[in-house]
């Protein structure tokens, strides 16, 4: 039963007076629970509580935060149908995508509850005294790491449950040590409060700290208060560069800054040589026609840019990539917001000068479905142009038709930050494939070859994040495990006797 | 032979108009070279050349990158006499000091190349394929650490080498594969000119590209057009908290933000036990003289801060402590304005409505020759008065008498992040030394139990930075091996075939 409520520190409180509807994007209409805006206290009670639980929720041993974070999987598994329609009722996505996320979501959970079951992961090191040592002795040091302090944890629009209330953001800093405060997403706050509610029970079934978890309803102005708090020490987001930046921008002017790592827009580039176009330009129009249309287009890892070096292939390649684009049925976008930020974004990308739109979905589609569109541009253009770097969040790409290779390498070159950058050749290619990959790593968090940016593996090896402004810092990633990276920081402990040692640093 | 010029990628270079001088603080006089100021043209053609530089140094094979480091510290120890001289000329400490931060600086520059020499240190990981996964295949994945670009190294006032040129930044940086441009101090512009002369003899024997270090001579618009330049892309400072802090927030109002680690003040809190002063009170009182007052207490970790719970032997303590300190002989400090900055805040703190000096050292000294202070000053007029917790850089450390163990608690937690924390205490102590652990290690980087704050071991448990303001992001650290990761960011390679990985991710 969704309430509308906040939860604040383990209880459902709605004390304030706002209240919001979320959208049912398929029937254009709003969903009927009124969700009530958190007060200024219950904010700060959910602060305290999380400062407060915070003195003991760091100290608990890795087992119980494991068996803590594996309750939580289990109990979002309980919610079964309710959680898998509301989420649909939420965002427009499909069934399947809504069970997708979900086992996607318990797996991230899972993994970290396995990753702090023990305290490997805390990156110990030991280093023996030398009493002995000359000219001055050497005292015994050890080294681990500890929670930051409570993370608030923003929910992102285009992933209801992986990126948002029980997300990689919240399962990471649980399983650090942090207490959590979701800011919910407003446009899915039904999924974000049954997803609390999973929480609690998880919290309470194995004993936790009341305070280890609230979660919010609200606007900006919650965001901003929630930043702001001196007891909030660390932040993580998802969402748009104007949202992200100016989370960022907030925690930089505190007395205290606090570390933002905000996942923010990219266009992903992906380079395909002319040798790939000749060999298999249909096979790739009809990957790249999926990867663009996956999701409604709505993935950050989307490939909103296509760069080739132009020759004879070139344009029946477009235009093959347009037919099969434009071929796919249309789909729901997460809201009428979104939808017509799609459009005001891809007209206004598409009105610069030199853009030709190749292939548009054409005809009446059902609100808020997108118009797929595929455009190109000569790389002059596009390097004169930088409205034409512009993420266009949906089912868009833009292929850029280079003169030769040195253009391609200074577009490369040139680029913002990026999460990925994705290379399409053929093995003994003309292109110096060495350099263009030399080029796109320092511009990117992660380099595919052959394959497509869509789809992010969750795994020790995954980089998701890249220079700004794909992300606030691009030294930390958002998925795998090493995204507890970002909540933690070393202690060292010297001359320190056995009996006041953490359990794991001693022996 | 010191010129007074820049160090412009590789060569020497003197164009500005705007000159000063450095100060002998023993002699109270200016030393003889007139140092140019960098002009905006030297400085962008420093980071254009830096820049350039990136795109090959950041490729060399570890063995490569080790050699320079080696190199350096080779002909660091080249300079000899020369070195030495200048040093103590620019800085007023004594001899042995000089040689020991050589020694210190050496030690770090081949700590780096040993750690370069092969790329274990990138924390590669690798995830197989699994083609037959089932609903999706995985793709092959692997991680490895890249530089992040030109970094800018500001250098301490306080550690003309160590901390400076060649210091622990520089070192890390350039190991990383970073081009290192630094900002030299003014207070010790000659020292710096000569390490700088012995990185570029070291970047020549190697083969290095010229742009990969610089050195700029200048004040603060110096700084803030480095720190704003777009192909700037980290920044590493050691100083004052006002210092530090401007640089993170011009970093923080780019367009592109970069990180900035500024390790800044700090009080380094001491809690001594009445049971440890009870057994051994003027021992602890004897050994704490000494650390108070070691280097002209010119450290970032000098204890500037010493907790107890008041009993009977607490007066006694204090004045023994006192006794101790003030019978050391008073040393000079780093310059004129080190000095007027130690009186300054000396006389604001001590000043404070409770505040007693039980010790100071009287009569006429040499001109910026430091005379040590001890104070004291109750446990409820601490926790009221935040400017009594502000860092008196110098010889001065503040006792302060709790009335009981949850007033001591008390203060703990509401300390504002520190560099360390130390806890004097017998092993069978009466206090709940778990708790007061418990508490420091949370507003800390680094514990010691029974020991002195001062002295930096450089070793990989070494944790040097901690909550703001002791460094601007404590997920990081100055001192030690893992300091290198401040500059470095993950970058992930999917499906790549075996030619076009990096050397170290391939197998």
């Amino acid at each position: 039963m969704i309430t509308g409520k906040n939860c604040i520190a383990g209880d459902f409180s709605g004390k304030g007076s706002v209240g919001f509807k979320t959208i049912n994007p398929k029937l254009n209409s709003e969903n009927p629970t009124t969700f009530v805006e958190a007060t200024k206290e219950e904010i700060e009670e959910a602060v305290s509580a999380a400062w407060d639980a915070f003195k003991t929720y760091r100290k608990l041993p890795g087992a119980k935060r494991a068996a803590f974070l594996n309750a939580i999987a289990d109990e979002m598994l309980a919610l079964d149908q309710e959680l898998v329609d509301t989420y649909t009722t939420e965002s427009g996505l499909p069934e399947g995508r809504a069970v997708g996320e979900r086992g996607r979501t318990v797996f991230q959970l899972r993994t970290f509850a396995e990753l702090v079951a023990n305290d490997d992961w805390r990156e110990n090191t030991f280093d023996a005294a030398q009493p002995d040592r000359k000219p001055l002795p050497k005292d015994d040091l050890r080294k681990t790491m500890i929670p930051l302090g409570p993370v608030v944890v923003f929910g992102a629009s285009n992933f209801p449950l992986a990126y948002s209330t029980a997300g990689g953001d919240t399962a990471s800093a649980l399983a650090a040590g942090c207490p959590v405060i979701v800011k919910s997403h407003p446009m899915h706050a039904g999924t974000s409060e049954l997803v609390a509610s999973a929480i609690v029970k998880a919290a309470e079934k194995t004993g936790m700290p009341k305070g280890v978890f609230s979660s919010i309803n609200g606007g900006i102005q919650a965001g901003v208060d929630l930043v702001s708090h001196p007891k909030v020490k660390a932040v993580g987001f998802t969402g748009s560069i104007g949202g992200g930046r100016a989370l960022f921008d907030l925690a930089a002017k505190r007395e205290e800054p606090i570390p933002v790592f905000a996942e923010m827009g990219s266009i992903n580039p992906v380079i395909i040589t002319p040798n790939a176009i000749s060999k298999r330009g249909n096979e790739i129009a009809k990957t790249y026609a999926g990867s663009i249309t996956l999701g409604t287009g709505q993935f950050c890892t989307n490939p909103g840019l296509l760069l080739t070096v132009k020759d004879g292939n070139t344009e029946s390649f477009v235009n093959e990539l347009a037919k099969e684009t434009i071929a796919l049925d249309p789909q729901c976008m997460l809201h009428p917001n979104i939808k017509s930020g799609y459009d005001k974004k891809g007209a206004d990308v598409t009105s610069q000068t030199g853009v030709e739109v190749v292939g548009k979905v054409s005809g009446t589609l059902e609100p808020n479905y997108a118009a797929s569109v595929v455009a190109t541009v000569s790389g002059a253009e596009f390097l004169d142009n930088p409205k034409l770097h512009q993420e266009v969040f949906g089912p868009f790409s833009m292929v850029v038709q280079c003169k030769d290779e040195t253009e391609l390498l200074q577009i490369i070159e040139g680029l913002e930050g990026q999460l990925t950058g994705t290379l399409i050749a053929e093995d003994d290619d003309a292109l110096d494939l060495a350099e263009i990959v030399d080029a796109l790593q320092n511009r990117v968090g992660r380099v595919i070859y052959n394959g497509v940016p869509t789809g992010v593996e969750v795994c020790p090896s995954m980089q998701h994040g890249g220079p700004y402004p794909a992300s606030t810092d691009s030294r930390f990633t958002a998925v795998g495990i090493h995204s507890i990276k970002r909540w933690v920081r070393p202690v060292s402990y010297q001359s320190f006797p056995q009996s006041l040692l953490p359990e794991h640093l001693k022996g």
